[in-house]
């Protein structure tokens, strides 16, 4: 008999959700980008629940947009990563701690500090989301005039992982003796000078932190483009990634999982988690009315820019309640138009409907009852599309309340997900194993 | 009648102590550097005995030095900053918590967003220790063959403090309006884009993070050479500077204190507290021989280096058990060698002895009872030597509770330390006004 499959869950988050309309819904709180005590009950739920971890997307810039749709977006401004997740680890005790952080802007020695401070801060809980950033306007932020391009910001994110993770290795599991009586704090023989000097980057180390409970934090990598599949089958732990469909999914899936194998990586040493907005309802119906009432709530000149984006095309002289009418080949991206095209036959929906569609979130969506939204996740984990998922919650606190406190006990009871924590660390969820150091032998660890 | 002057005090941390030798003293906990519960310990005892702040002392690199030294040194790896006090944050209410960051290998936009984040997520308790990082094998981690010059450094680090200041401003405190039945978010009229060009720098802003609780998070210095003591008179607010007496320190306050009048500052508006090392005993005696035990900690290669670096002058020929022999005239600061000679006399040290007291901690001190030390403390305060002090702990914990639990009380007794908290931010606590925003006419605010 073998075990059976398990889900994986990770929470992504913004403080107010990623839907753009989620701060005008009933029973929301607008203020959590700056209010701690609404996402500490977050995290906490969230650990009552067993979640994986705890994820938080991020910008490096107030985005860049039309003032119409920017005074009404509640996107542009929260926490930092780095302050937000260390809090929630003083008042969690299981739950893993993702945060994102770029390597297009930052330096090897600062984040790998800050993360290995976080696994030490948190007892083995953190995770390094590894973005290139590609959002122009933050490069203006740092200096830069011109945007860093694509392959340039990979090279670099490669480099600079080589250089976190080496600087993570600086001192054996087993090099601080603090052997009080000698007097000897640790032995210089288990420490290592990275001396890095690279293209890109010139780093001498070693770092001032311990090596780490998790070894090095949990990697996390969306992995969606070519380059991007590459570097996350060489390096990821966690991809979230979110393809459309299932089938887009598996081949997804098939892709990374094969590259790893190509280099000779266990292919179970990287889950791959899509980010899915999940909208839990008492019917199917009550679901979608939930969804379409969220979705109204964005306000149509802020949804008129998305769907303008999406069709390659001009929409504000559509009839926003007529349905969506023939329009003319584009430069847009024709999958892309053919899918708000396929989209708006399918549900039927009107123009102004479809630009709040994807005004507010427009990617992979679990709409209906517990038991369906678990068939549903059922089948992408049993047929390779996923290993779990990255949810993401429509509005909060009850778009988070309904996925722990009715869509989890679903997935408890079909045994799709764990009742309790089996270990203390975000590997020890996830079923990874703790790395090795690259420079010092492995010493055997009394608690793993 | 006038109201009592009020002490200030902050304490002044590293996890086992700034003492090297304090690892090694009874009852220590040599592991404080990366055990949190340790340090969420001495945070909220700290705040239970209304401590203005815990400050977090730094370093970027591990520290160069001989290896005979290195590896006795408890001081090479701690906590990252950032990442400790804000979880620090969420584990106390009151205290404040300055973290140091530097300005010669960091960028304006992180870490004004880093503080802005801290400063919400501990609700207004947040403060910047602004270093310019003058340890070169820093640089070495952070890319650069060759440490940054002084002058070049504080050229940088007073574009880089208006710059963080200025992102701090990109919203009224008013901006965000969150009204839920018209959608508007904020009012983009009160968002300020600071587009800054200068000669270091090039960050346009704005930041993605609401103005904070106290406007701007407290802004704390050294402020001991030259440059840094006009640095600090133009922008600091707390200054942290250790003069060797009450000479030296009456003097040091009144040209900083003279700097602010002659810009037109308040001098009320920057409280200088000078690290002080204090060490309580039930005598005066008692006092002297807990020091003469930790000092005996400092192994003897750790402390000849100290000793020869103050001396300008090779001590590993001299009889460790003699009295310090006379030494010709060298290269070292004259003031510094003749500081070393004055104290081998003064307190009859061996040269044993006075190497351990310079490899230990060789600053300011107070060592005595609750009453000597208080006769002291008050003494600076009153003859405008110090508006209070950062405490420099001997060892952790029992160091620390020898300072909350009986010189605390004996300030209270006299009225001149809180006993409880006045306000809720650590502006309230240092008696500093809420900075306007440089951009926006101030909004009354209920609170203050």
């Amino acid at each position: 008999m073998t075990e059976q499959k398990q889900l994986r869950l990770g929470a992504f988050m913004r403080p107010v959700s990623l839907h753009t309309g989620a701060w005008r819904y009933p029973g929301a709180y607008p203020d959590a980008n700056f209010n701690f005590k609404h996402i500490k009950s977050f995290a906490q739920k969230l650990e009552a629940a067993k979640f994986d971890a705890f994820f938080m997307a991020d910008h490096l810039a107030v985005l860049n947009m039309p003032v119409e749709a920017l005074k009404r977006s509640h996107t542009v401004t929260s926490f930092e990563p780095f302050t937000l997740l260390s809090a929630l680890a003083a008042v969690t005790e299981k739950i893993g701690l993702v945060a994102t952080a770029s390597t297009t802007f930052d330096q090897p020695y600062h984040i790998a500090r800050r993360f290995a401070s976080l696994d030490h801060i948190s007892e083995g809980r953190a995770g390094w989301n590894i973005v290139t950033t590609s959002n122009p306007d933050a490069a203006l932020n740092f200096g830069l005039d011109e945007h860093v391009e694509h392959d340039e910001r990979y090279h670099r994110a490669r480099e600079f992982y080589d250089v976190v993770t080496g600087l993570w290795d600086s001192f054996a599991d087993d090099a601080f003796i603090r052997d009080v009586e000698s007097g000897i704090f640790f032995d210089p023989e288990k420490m290592h000078v990275l001396a890095h000097k690279g293209e890109s980057l010139s780093v001498r180390g070693p770092l001032n932190i311990a090596r780490t409970p998790q070894g090095w934090p949990v990697i996390v990598q969306a992995g969606q483009s070519e380059p991007g599949r590459q570097l996350a089958a060489e390096t990821a732990e966690v991809v979230f990634a979110a393809p459309r469909d299932l089938e887009g999914a598996k081949s997804l899936y098939a892709d990374i999982k094969g590259r790893m194998q190509a280099i000779g990586r266990n292919r179970d040493h990287l889950k791959i988690l899509p980010a899915a907005f999940v909208i839990v309802g008492d019917t199917v119906e009550d679901a979608r009315a939930k969804r379409a009432k969220l979705d109204s709530l964005v306000h149509y000149d802020s949804a008129l820019a998305s769907l303008s984006i999406s069709l390659g095309h001009d929409a504000s002289g559509f009839d926003p309640d007529g349905p969506l009418p023939e329009i003319p080949e584009t430069n847009a991206s024709k999958s892309s138009r053919e899918q708000v095209i396929r989209l708006a036959e399918k549900e039927n929906l009107t123009v102004r409907q479809l630009a709040q569609r994807l005004g507010g979130y427009g990617g992979l969506a679990f709409v209906g009852t517990p038991q369906t939204i678990a068939d549903e996740m059922e089948q992408w984990l049993f047929e390779e599309g996923s290993d779990g998922f990255n949810v993401v919650f429509p509005f909060l606190p009850q778009g988070l309340d309904d996925v722990t406190d009715r869509l989890v006990p679903e997935l408890q009871r079909r045994g799709l997900f764990r009742r309790d924590y089996e270990g203390t660390t975000l590997r020890d969820h996830l079923g990874l194993p703790r790395p090795e150091n690259r420079f010092f032998a492995q010493v055997a660890q009394a608690a793993q």
